[in-house]
């Protein structure tokens, strides 16, 4: 039996992992990593099953019913997105994009890429897009067929309000896209209330899977007008659909392990009692956090109404001994990994609240914050009055 | 200590997983499966680190020095096909495909997609493409850029000579790739020797890790000449060469999960003696599987100078009582799992001999073929004669 000392070991290793307050890869659950142990046949009907189970699971959690359907995409969350907007959009649409971060602006990227039409509507990183503006361009350019917003901008940690949009678009017949890469799982979506036509996800956030493929929610209808329009081969939405739908079988190799994970992770966010419950650890998580950061002297970067309990930014402090670099280094050094890099416009770093996190490694994350502090001997609590 | 148990049974789950006798994803080892059970964050240095030597590991596999890099790719192998062809062909390229199976047209339907000119010269399924065609083709169409062509075609498990066609290529000046995906690591590859400019690869094939990600091995000056052709974002050749390369970081979340896997298989490969030792050992998989099948009564659709030892192609038997269906549903209730459905033009079937498999799986398969048989009451051996 000397698989069982090598489990034992390889285990040991993964005890020392270090806690992700990222936005993804996550810390997952031991169970869910555990479920990659196996090697299934992608065309083997035990596989085919649990894709089966999978797509069904998500199309109920955005409370989709039989007007929905969900279609999984090898590669990461951009995938999705690219896959979507080079699948969905006619060579003649046109494509209205709400942007206020790095995200929307990749949707303006990928759109360009393919040659699409857009009109944007750019705001500022730490404000939510204007919905006013967004009807009255839509009443000045019936151009517009297709509309993209992200629900949460992982920029910032910003959430838009995309049932408010949703009913514009709708009162205008355009196609509604959001991209709801790390919101979907930790905020209730209805995708009929939202008036969603398409929405973008990952297998590596709220659902607390590995990375390896994205998926989308689809309103059957608005699906069905899609044949034919991919631009490319592997990122073609509807053929990839038609594969699922028809032998149950992805149309090139998935990511079989990624999905095995994903089937356990699914289970486990059932067992914790669903997406409420889960927003309400993340948004625990996100208290506790924001919190204690205030109490040390660190300033959250969005106004309260506006910050969501995916991911939070905050300012550099105002101290000659910080250095970000150094900060994450330290951080990292005591077993925590924050989110590396800053935002566009704005000297902040991001702590993500999202993955198998608890009270226990907040706490923990906060106290190792507190020692670098004092290791860096910067003392920012005393400068600051709000 | 419960996680003890956990591991316990999710490990006595994974013993009873059935063999995979497909072109992949492959039955791996334990240790393989066992290097998930990490959470790494993607931007973090020990996860850089890994990638890096990853791709160093790459390099000298395909012997390719100085003169080449790799580039890991999200997504199936289907992907790193795509990334290829839409991002190293300019608008006023010309490829000519050399086909004879599903992969080659497979390439056309890329090229195709993305309104890259193109020269197809098709064979049967069952002949190596003829290289003074290829030459005759080249002298007669100067303005053919690019050639590509298939190492071994998955579809019969024919192997093309590249050797032959690259010298030919380069005298020519085109641009040759190669989709080396169920190839790479079980036949030895000189790059160099093959004048090689892009080959591609996935990761669930002959380095026996999982799912998830494809790679290329590209000549760093034809490479460099490609900054800006892409035609997608997500499968940006260059771009994601740039950012590998730069920062040691993916554009886009990885599969991390998988890339740890890889990580060890390619150790694994090491220790079991390189690409010619694992060659062999296919080699003797394939040997004793065609040896019995014969005995059997089964016979090949390849000519042996033809066969490759990756996947072998046979007949269905000429006996009304065999049903593929049937077959293949037996033999997987008896934990063998072949590759399900059939070619293109021919009545056969495929078995795999690629993967953590040895000669103790290969006996329990053809014991299982046996045993079949006489479930099904065929007798096919008393009716061939060779």
């Amino acid at each position: 039996m000397f698989l069982g000392l090598d489990v034992l070991s390889s285990q040991l290793s993964s005890w020392k992992d270090k806690a992700l307050f990222t936005p993804g890869p996550l810390t997952t659950s031991r169970s869910v990593k555990q479920a990659m142990l196996r090697d299934l046949g992608s065309r083997d009907a035990e596989f085919i099953g649990i894709v089966k189970d999978i797509r069904r699971k998500l199309v109920s959690l955005g409370a989709g019913a039989e007007e929905y359907t969900s279609i999984l995409m090898q590669g990461s969350g951009t995938f999705g997105i690219e896959a979507t907007l080079s699948s969905v959009i006619p060579q003649d649409g046109k494509l209205l994009i709400l942007i206020n971060g790095a995200y929307g602006k990749r949707i303006l990227k990928i759109a360009n890429i393919h040659r699409i039409s857009t009109v944007e509507l750019t705001f500022a990183e730490n404000v939510q897009p204007d919905a006013e503006t967004l009807e009255r361009t839509l009443q000045s350019d019936p151009g517009i067929t297709h509309v993209a917003v992200i629900h949460c901008e992982t920029t910032t940690g910003i959430i838009n309000p995309i049932e408010a949009y949703g009913r514009i678009v709708k009162q205008h017949n355009c196609t509604y896209i959001v991209d709801a890469m790390s919101s979907f799982g930790a905020y209730p979506i209805d995708l009929k209330a939202c008036g969603i036509d398409f929405l973008i996800s990952s297998s590596n956030k709220n659902i607390e899977g590995v990375p390896g493929f994205s998926f989308v929610l689809a309103r059957r209808e608005s699906l069905a007008s899609t044949k034919g329009l991919a631009r490319t081969l592997s990122l073609d939405l509807f053929a990839q659909w038609e594969g699922l739908e028809g032998d149950g079988q992805f149309r090139f190799t998935p990511p079989t392990h990624a999905l095995l994970a994903f089937h356990q992770a699914l289970l486990e966010l059932e067992q914790e009692g669903g997406v409420s419950a889960r927003g309400a650890r993340y948004r625990k998580n996100h208290e506790m956090t924001l919190s204690a950061m205030q109490k040390m002297g660190f300033k959250p970067y969005l106004k309260p109404q506006d910050q969501g309990h995916i991911i939070t930014s905050f300012h550099y402090p105002d101290h000659p001994n910080f250095n970000f670099q150094q900060f994450y280094e330290r951080l990292s050094d005591k077993g925590h990994v924050i989110y590396p890099g800053k935002l566009s416009y704005a000297d902040c770093f991001r702590i993500g609240h999202i993955g198998r996190l608890g009270v226990a490694d907040v706490k923990s994350l906060l106290s190792a914050i507190a020692k670098t502090l004092v290791e860096m001997d910067i003392k920012i609590s005393e400068k600051v009055e709000e």
